[in-house]
């Protein structure tokens, strides 16, 4: 039957990025494509305790409904975790939600009409850049050097576009491209959010995963004038299998959330927020994400010398402080596909640079992901992507 | 600061529910207001013993991110459950949601554009309206009798609003009236729905705990032409804090509602659906249902006669065959938040009816649930109620 959908639906059912995936799920592939979290870290036997002590003291209550807003221990958990970002907040400003794709969600509800405009980094986040096209946003990308979006093309796209709602950022090791938002850059947005009567979505999932370098306060810290909704994770400290997230706005915002997330959901699972949170009282947490950040600035090290050692000296890169990816730029490739396509067949995977783009694509871009592959593994896998790089180029 | 919200965001942040359930929860007052199930069925001791198998047999697969979909032995679980609703499936055709509410929501965001009328039971389930009106539509409420949605009203307002997207129903133990759609108008209402090119999502999460009277087939079994998309829950039959639910649907639309799930919350918590598999593995559901069914009779038997005995013999009240809510008119009532406001006084809470209502509100109705009390509670709770139905009448 020919079903009439809402005018935002695409009308293609294509789906590149689950292609992609697809290919590089195949066994003999050594994918670089996905954005896993390492599993051998996470604490199967601290949280199988946690849970086991949530059985005891409270069964009944983690298997029934809850409050929309979330458990008050974890939003208690997610207030102290603030203070590490410079954040002041309490448990009233706090919403626990389902995954912090949640919040990307019901923040694009609660504020987007269809043709507003949003701002993003260019590139950013695939599945932002979904959640924002699905409430028909119109998208305007900045350019990033090292130190993150430019200021000066965000305060020209801000003049360009004096009715933009939204300015979405991930300031600390941006997905897909590793870097981070300078200090000076973080001030500037919260004055910019200010002076234009913009709002700031400060997306913020990898900033506790930093191996080198000085933990930055967040935008929101500078923001004066209630501006910047904060949003974060415990996907990539914890586990992400239990998709909690959290946004720390305004009360009047809190409020408007909450009835958002009533009806997209209800609450987010009662039983995961109890074992996170009683996770949190038995364990200490800057001790595991220690391990974690060990784990991955090794992974990191072997992909940056793989670099230099397999790639041409033209290929560029990000250098990532912290997080679980770098970004390469190969100049004189025309299509990434092909060169996609080629490394599929050299046993090699990554994802090509297209859907993090909104608008116009950089060709020869693509992000690699270390967390989720053992060192030796990362070796050999750059060196047959360095391979394909070199015979694409000779094509 | 001025939020400037989406043109869909309501003006007012009142909660008007949400003040009735805070009213309710004061210990003093025994509450049937809420909808919750009894929690001491839940099964706390077999869960327990299914978490533990899960972190035996595959810790990091349920902590780490899954597909959008849900996994597969869940969705085995679902296709299984479906035969008892006579729908024949497989677990391709099966999404696995955040609860069955997000079904209403994702389903919401697919079809529905500003404006497009959806078609659903006076009175109905009062999220289902706030999310629907959250996509800005038109809602057309059709009355109901014993037998649920009357089915002249419904074709007279398919003719009256040709372009209409959805009919909503929840054809079991309807939530607010308890009510059940007969075997005869199920057949009329996908016949309708062909005939009108109309869908309709089936909400199905009472159906399974049935005291009397024999179960009928889902209205999706009497589709021939992919009209019908069907949703159930586990919150009924298992554990609501767990948030999971599930949709069937055709193929094409499956594709639509993963995508959409994607960009909701990437997908739903892999960990309690593991749970869940494993519960199903472990147990007989059909003996865990029978003792929900058993316990919520009785407390209806209890609720029903306390009517009889205390009520004014002027009011009219529905008679569930099973689910968890009784639906209560009362003749010669002005306001239904006076009589509200009288029992709190009373120590004796219900939902009142105006918040189920789409359009035109009938006063003097609301809603009882039974299933979150002990009898003796109940006696004592309906005693106080006809006494406050008698003072309010007489003023």
């Amino acid at each position: 039957m020919n079903y009439r959908y809402s005018s935002k639906t695409p009308n293609t059912d294509t789906d590149a990025v689950g292609e992609i995936l697809k290919a590089a799920a195949d066994p003999k592939i050594i994918s670089f494509a996905g954005g896993l979290p390492a599993p051998e870290l996470f604490p199967v036997k601290e949280i199988q305790t946690a849970v086991n002590q949530v059985f005891q003291a409270k069964g009944m209550t983690a298997l029934q409904y809850g409050g929309s807003q979330g458990i008050p221990e974890l939003r208690k958990v997610v207030a102290a975790r603030a203070t590490l970002d410079d954040i002041t907040t309490n448990e009233e400003q706090i919403l626990i939600t389902t995954g912090s794709q949640q919040v990307l969600d019901l923040t694009a509800k609660l504020f987007l009409d269809s043709g507003d405009t949003v701002i993003v980094e260019k590139p950013t986040y695939l599945c932002a850049i979904d959640v924002f096209k699905s409430y028909g946003a119109h998208l305007v990308g900045i350019e990033m050097d090292e130190d993150g979006m430019k200021m000066d093309q965000l305060e020209a796209a801000l003049q360009a576009n004096p009715k933009a709602k939204l300015i979405y950022t991930i300031p600390n090791f941006q997905n897909p491209t590793g870097r981070t938002l300078s200090l000076e850059r973080r001030r500037k947005i919260a004055q910019l959010a200010q002076q234009y009567d913009v709002l700031v979505l400060e997306d913020n999932p990898y900033g506790a995963v930093r191996f080198e370098g000085t933990p930055l306060p967040a935008i929101q810290s500078f923001d004066e004038t209630d501006h910047v909704i904060y949003t974060s994770t415990f996907s990539k400290i914890l586990a992400p299998g239990l998709r909690l997230g959290w946004v720390i706005a305004p009360s009047e915002l809190i409020s408007n959330y909450k009835r958002l997330k009533q009806s997209a959901d209800l609450h987010s699972d009662i039983l995961s927020q109890y074992i996170v949170a009683a996770f949190f009282e038995n364990n200490d947490i800057a001790e595991h994400i220690a391990k974690i950040t060990a784990l991955y600035k090794e992974r990191k090290d072997v992909m940056m010398q793989a670099i230099k050692k397999y790639f041409p000296k033209t290929v560029s890169y990000s250098r990532p402080e912290g997080g679980m990816f770098i970004w390469i730029e190969v100049p004189g490739i025309d299509s990434t596909q092909d060169l996609f396509d080629r490394c599929i067949q050299n046993n090699v995977a990554f994802v090509p640079g297209e859907p993090f783009y909104c608008q116009e694509i950089v060709p020869g871009t693509f992000r690699l992901n270390y967390s989720n592959m053992p060192a030796e593994q990362i070796d050999l896998g750059m060196k047959r992507l360095g391979e394909a790089i070199r015979e694409v180029i000779q094509n």
